[in-house]
């Protein structure tokens, strides 16, 4: 029986173990998705407490909680934090298989030192160890982020955003990580969505640039996108309902804006019609600036009403939508393939039965631009487990090159997640190692090595231009 | 090479021995979900040979039967009972992989304590020791029963049911296991289905309500579900085409009901508003008497024209649909949260793509009343498998909450099928044994040893109130 | 660590070793579905050099080669063959858990007798090795063929051919294999697609017969099919984007097939109305004559426009579709039961979503006619990989009767393919001695022996009548 996640944690042979030790765990980290406030790192936020820091705004966990029948008030309630995290402590040992268990242990081992299983019985002691290691400047989020070896992060934000907080790290020479934004126009994409008028005034502002027309619309995004760029900024993401590629032949697109606009109902044929023409100018612009087009789509959100008029979105009753909309998906990209205007792409579908369409969809776009230019994302959300992870790695090695990966990405809100790209680098370790030791690729270490690495880093750096 | 189903079957750890061994196997059982005859308990019928206890009313066998080139005569026809389990014995070897194969020889090892691998060769020796066993009160039904410890029974019941032989057990002092109905009202549902004017007769009789309106019928199944409430009911089924969610904001469902009681034509939106009316009015009884509501989905059924004349309904020529219905089933749960009235539930799809998006439902609806309020049901029929088993809890367990799930039901119309619940108990203990070994789980067996017994049973005794 | 692809390759356990050399591997192979030319076979061709014969019309590693970055130029331009070998040999390595990867390895080690990896290194190694021995008699097309012990190939046809290479083959009596035609009427049934009355006028010509109506279509086809059955063929293959089942009571089809040949634009009914109408008198034709039905669905097929325009189909712009269309199949196939008429057939589905329905349906139609009579075809494609043959092979087994399977074709349009079919023999071994060594099976190696033999060749002769 091998000891619970000692140093071998999930690596399963010997060439798994090389691998790993000596090859991926050195790698920095570059993390190209994620949800954490830039302002944090900015001013170098101290936690008060491991509630805080782990069940802060983590609605992984708060589901997790739930599951095993606490109040919501023990949850994100009123309820002391010392009392949520027991109840924390209590849920987590009945989630075996699931990796939060793993997450939260990892976190526990890499931040804390600490390599006691968590649990009703251990909360206590967990809880006045980790207290104290986080008034310590090495918990401190750039304590975190160095001790992390991450080279590269970029955050999630809105075109409207002033990225005040990324030019302040641009401005403080003492923050040695890159911190770049990424562009996420939902709010300019969903004109179906209540407050749409009211987001495309707000970004008028910001772009200053009166929008009336969707002329207007354009020339205020292009505006936003070369501000994003001079800030660093690599790549997109669009988080869409389902794919759409409804195509305009009579020029609709402006008309239905303008009836957005004034709040008039709109069929679902037009908004599709005005999504399709957004996507298709935003990629355009994506290619132009060398810029990635992340897309995420089969979400199905705030699925609880009850629980959203009390708590909001983000807040975990969210699951899996089943849209079939993987012939969309390839019809959007070849209206922009046909005129040279695809920009790079990576693609999440929050729906597992979409990966084998996914991994033929990337096949399908290559170029010598760059060795795999359309992505299939790693696995997301409530399929980023180990699960979920190493079926989807092995699918796209059966379909793709999965030499050619740009892997992980923590999508997280807690600056404790980067032990994830641990996580994913052990797995990917433990499955090339395990191809090698059945016989079924040369044992060849050097390559090999130099294979690992480019999962966990060159390629990815690469890929988003980090590398430059 | 371990021997063929020797006392470790399936377990490939010492720790999964050790928490099957120990633990698990000793555990009582609870078969939530079935359809055996009550009559036959009530009347601890004896079979007369092993063909009607294990090929009578098996639609699975029938299958494997055909799929071996069977003529229909030597399956369900006229010919000998001796000749029949000859065919079976023949087909059986060729299912290498299929469950069939394990449930068949786990039955013959433990209720006939023979050891024979099932061919053509031993057909004949195992037909005469069998026969001669059956003849024995411990394998009457009663027999069986007692024998594998089990400790309650659900069966499945129409609501016009007279609950007669439930009555009898109930008054019958020497029958120690608990059997109770559940109630599966499909029939009041179906209103487009031949034969709705005459069930609702039949129903309003057995309730003694003359039914007109559709508030009739609310009334008339008032009656019926207090009525199996009073026989110790815990837990209703609906098995549907697929999901629906159509509301009825103008009230349109008594006009439906009418029309279709004068055997009017119904478009497909009538029936689903008259479906999303009746299954609200259904969860809203249930939760009132906290009961549980079981929804079985995506089967398609009697597809062999030619064979439905021969043979009517559940004979083998069933199959999996595809409908795209986790959206409706999630805003179906969502309307009956938002009024606070959402009972417990389990979710069963026939398509084992709804999966990962049942796991996520199932967290979506959580509360303070019991930990794994809604449960994604155990693999049913087709996935009723080792593999489909298997992955269905490796991704609830990723998903969810494993250590709340209340595990397995024998959803079986034979008695020897208990088997299957050491069958599922034995993966489990497998499945958490081998993450202990791998070091991805403490090796805490008093923990562990818990969770497989609240797995096995106490799970189940909690969830549907047979711990009371 | 087992050495690379040696002998025992996936063979990890004894009995896997003994089912596979004892057993499987001196089988003989019958390629019932693949897209070699005729012509070749009878004119006995010799290539000149190892991209002609790996690299020539292989669509799978064009994909590959593309994905790792490089210039069309070096892909299927111009650029010389050893350049084009030199960036399949750069690629290949990048592409581990890729059956590319086997495939390869396998073919060079069984053909050509070298052992070395593929890479940048020994690309010139291996350009000038393998040069050398395709000018020897062994590595011309019937040399392969004989060394491969091919018993019998069956090439994919169009019912306006000639066959005249077949007959050409059929009067050479020093060619061995038996090679014959498989009908695929797919330009008769895509009516929507350009073309169509250009192909029915050459169809006419082939059969001599004028057709303007559709009874004309069917006599047409009729005459082609007598001379197919005459010419040794045993199968047809249908693509369809996605599978249709919709009555023609009113009888339409002839009105419909007549506004085709004018041109006229026809509506998504029409169109399926047609093919309903011509799937079904194949059917019943294919039915009388004792032939197997392929039909092969859910293909997207040439999505990149602009290479389309470039290198027309067949160039590997290709992905999976993702039509629910299983209930369709089933109401098809349960249209030709109803009337005694339904053929043995051989489905195929490109979105592995559909496996588990697949095995469904394969079960509903069983006949004493011929154990599996309808068969659930082997990993297709994008799923034709060690995971996805083996998920399915699983899948299979666990829903239906794994000892009656037809096992492996190898859809390739290259002569070096049929390692494909060891591939296949050595993990069906390697299933099979698993389940065996961890005693969910009785080690009866003759038992055991004989059905993989069966899988391996028994089943696929008795199944298409080779073995007559």
């Amino acid at each position: 029986m091998k000891p619970f996640m000692n140093e071998d944690f999930l690596l399963q042979s010997e060439t798994a173990k090389t691998l790993y030790h000596d090859y991926a765990a050195k790698m920095p980290i570059i993390d190209y998705h994620c949800h954490i406030n830039p302002q944090e790192i900015a001013e170098n936020r101290q936690f008060e407490n491991i509630t805080q820091v782990w069940l802060g705004g983590d609605h992984y966990k708060w589901r997790l909680i739930r599951a095993n029948g606490a109040d919501e008030n023990e949850v994100t309630g009123s309820a002391d934090d010392r009392v949520k995290f027991q109840r924390f402590a209590e849920a987590l040992p009945r989630a075996i298989g699931n990796p939060l268990y793993h997450w939260t242990h990892l976190e526990l081992k890499r931040y804390f030192g600490c390599d006691l299983p968590i649990n009703a019985d251990t909360a206590e002691e967990i809880w006045n160890l980790c207290n104290e290691k986080l008034k310590t400047p090495a918990l401190s989020v750039r304590g975190i982020i160095e001790q992390s070896n991450v080279r590269a992060i970029a955050t999630t934000d809105d075109p409207a955003d002033s990225l005040i907080w990324h030019q302040k790290i641009k401005d403080d020479p003492t923050c040695k990580v890159t911190v770049v934004p990424a562009f996420r126009p939902d709010k300019a994409v969903n004109l179906e969505k209540p407050g749409f008028a009211e987001y495309i005034a707000t970004l008028g502002k910001a772009a200053d640039v009166s929008i009336q027309k969707i002329d207007d619309l354009y020339a205020a995004l292009e505006k936003r996108i070369a501000f994003f760029d001079e800030m660093g900024c690599r790549a997109s993401d669009h988080g869409l309902d389902y794919c759409v590629c409804r195509p305009d032949p009579e020029n609709k697109a402006d008309a239905i804006f303008q009836k957005a606009l004034k709040g008039e109902k709109l069929t679902v044929e037009e908004v599709e019609i005005y999504k399709t023409a957004l996507l298709g100018f935003f990629g355009r612009q994506y290619h132009k600036h060398g810029w990635v087009m992340q897309i995420h789509y089969n979400a199905l959100r705030n699925n609880n009403t009850r629980m959203f008029e009390r708590l909001g979105p983000d807040t975990g009753y969210d699951a899996i939508a089943s849209y079939n909309c993987t012939a969309e998906l390839m019809q959007f990209l070849n209206s922009l393939e046909v005129t040279g205007e695809l920009p790079k792409m990576v693609l999440y579908s929050l729906n597992p039965n979409d990966n084998a369409a996914l991994d033929a969809i990337a096949g399908t776009f290559q170029s010598p631009e760059i060795p795999g230019k359309i992505q299939h994302g790693s696995a997301w959300w409530f399929n980023d487990t180990l699960k979920g992870m190493e079926e989807q790695l092995r699918l796209s090695a059966s379909i793709g090159v999965i030499g050619n990966f740009i892997g992980m990405l923590t999508d997280s809100r807690s600056f404790l997640s980067y032990t994830r790209h641990e996580y994913f680098r052990r797995l990917v370790c433990n499955i090339i190692g395990g191809w090698v030791e059945n016989g079924e690729y040369p044992a060849d270490m050097a390559y090999l090595g130099q294979m690992v690495q480019d999962i966990s880093y060159n390629n990815t750096a690469r890929f988003f231009g980090f590398d430059k």
